[in-house]
């Protein structure tokens, strides 16, 4: 029996070829793969001949204890959720457990953690560029963290006129944080601000809708959804969502002629 | 001659195998394939045969009108950048730059944007689990954006006590945006708030260090390099950085007996 590994890997979005190699080895190597149904499912192709240990959503303490049980047994274990698991994800938990037990790198099990494309850039690239200055992510789920720490932070980016990410905007009995956030937002921003609205991102069931904030609440909006609201900067074109770096007012006009005249 | 296309492309921090297989298509189907040297380089052992047009890190707009030229003309084009390319880099220019020239959605060129692992994640990945709750990303690069636009932002996510990465930290010559926002960090969050620096994450001559904003200036830090700040509830643990999802809070101590008794 060997020393055991630990890695705990970010599927991305769910599209096989939006998983990273180092990834998908990661995966292929595993004798013991855990996981939400639901992600487990987006490595299906990948999972033969392997021990599957599925895990409801809330049971995220339950699966990270039993993944570093069998690692520490001297399996080869890959833990893996969607996007990037140390976004919102169960890398920080599972480095939580072992700080209370004692581990330290170099001890059994060896922990890798795996990046992968996260759900926010995902969905940004599927409508274009709104991610192209300073941005936030910010969770609306209230089952870890109180409203008014939520709150606050919905208050600073708007503020600051960061473009805003929502993750966890809702689910089927979690409306009201969303209806919250929505309307915070349009007191900083206005009803005009574009948003992005992105559900199952590179998957089967693919929704990408560009809208305003005065629109936003009339989308479907649920756990596998996406919500990037603009700055004060961004525009919305033809569907698509853009946030300028800044280069374009810095060179003129950006457009103009096609030519190279403004280049320095 | 085809339709013509562009695509715009995330290769990820550098290493082929945090590539994604989309990625990896985009620029191997390529004819024309244009970057920043650098980028060029991360992408090398994918470019023979094609036609390569390398170009000066500030000559962004150059670029992206020669990739729309070569796109329009018919070719099909690869415009690379590192980490994901919505993310502070090219796709916001080239969109703009579209825009402002009547192209909409359906016309020549088709245009895709091929997410990426982000700097911010990459990095990430290789201190622990940094961004394990909310998060912005603030560049510090002044040369586009005035500085007070900076200082807001960086007052306003460490007063929401956000968790900060910071792209473009450093250059040769561009030192002081670091050491006012350091300042700045440290009369938000104090001298021993963990950070984590991370240099040419997955690339040769990696370095990625857990510190405190006490020590952060003593590390090297630059164009290369992301920084990420702990907020109030991130720690740092034999040298890796950690902020908690909520979990263990919720669940009770997170590693107590290393048993299921926690579970739902």
């Amino acid at each position: 029996m060997g020393m055991g590994s630990l890695s705990i890997v970010g599927l991305g979005p769910g599209a096989l070829d939006q998983l990273t190699p180092a990834a998908r080895t990661a995966v292929e190597e595993a004798e013991v793969v855990l996981g939400y149904r639901t992600y487990l499912d987006l490595a299906a192709p990948l999972l033969a001949g392997k021990e599957i240990v599925a895990g409801r959503m809330t049971g995220e303490t339950e699966r990270a204890r039993e993944a570093i049980a069998r690692a520490r047994a001297g399996r080869r274990v890959a833990l893996v959720s969607s996007g990037h698991p140390g976004v919102y994800g169960m890398a920080s938990l599972v480095l939580e457990i072992l700080r209370d037990a004692g581990w330290r790198p170099g001890d059994a099990p060896a922990v890798t953690i795996v990046p992968g494309v996260t759900a926010l850039g995902s969905c940004a690239a599927l409508v274009g560029a709104p991610l192209g200055h300073d941005f936030c992510a910010i969770s609306l789920s209230d089952l870890l963290t109180p409203w008014e720490v939520i709150a606050r932070r919905l208050e600073a980016a708007a503020a600051a006129d960061f473009v805003i990410g929502l993750y966890n905007p809702a689910s089927t009995r979690r409306r009201r944080p969303l209806a919250e956030a929505h309307a915070l937002l349009v007191r900083h921003r206005g009803l005009a601000t574009p948003a992005a609205v992105v559900t199952d991102a590179f998957r089967g069931g693919q929704r990408a809708v560009v809208t305003t904030l005065e629109r936003l609440l009339d989308e479907e909006i649920g756990m596998t959804t996406t919500v990037i609201v603009g700055s004060s900067r961004s525009f919305a074109f033809e569907g698509l969502l853009v946030t300028p770096r800044g280069y374009a007012e810095k060179y003129g006009r950006a457009g103009a002629g096609l030519s190279a005249e403004e280049s320095r």
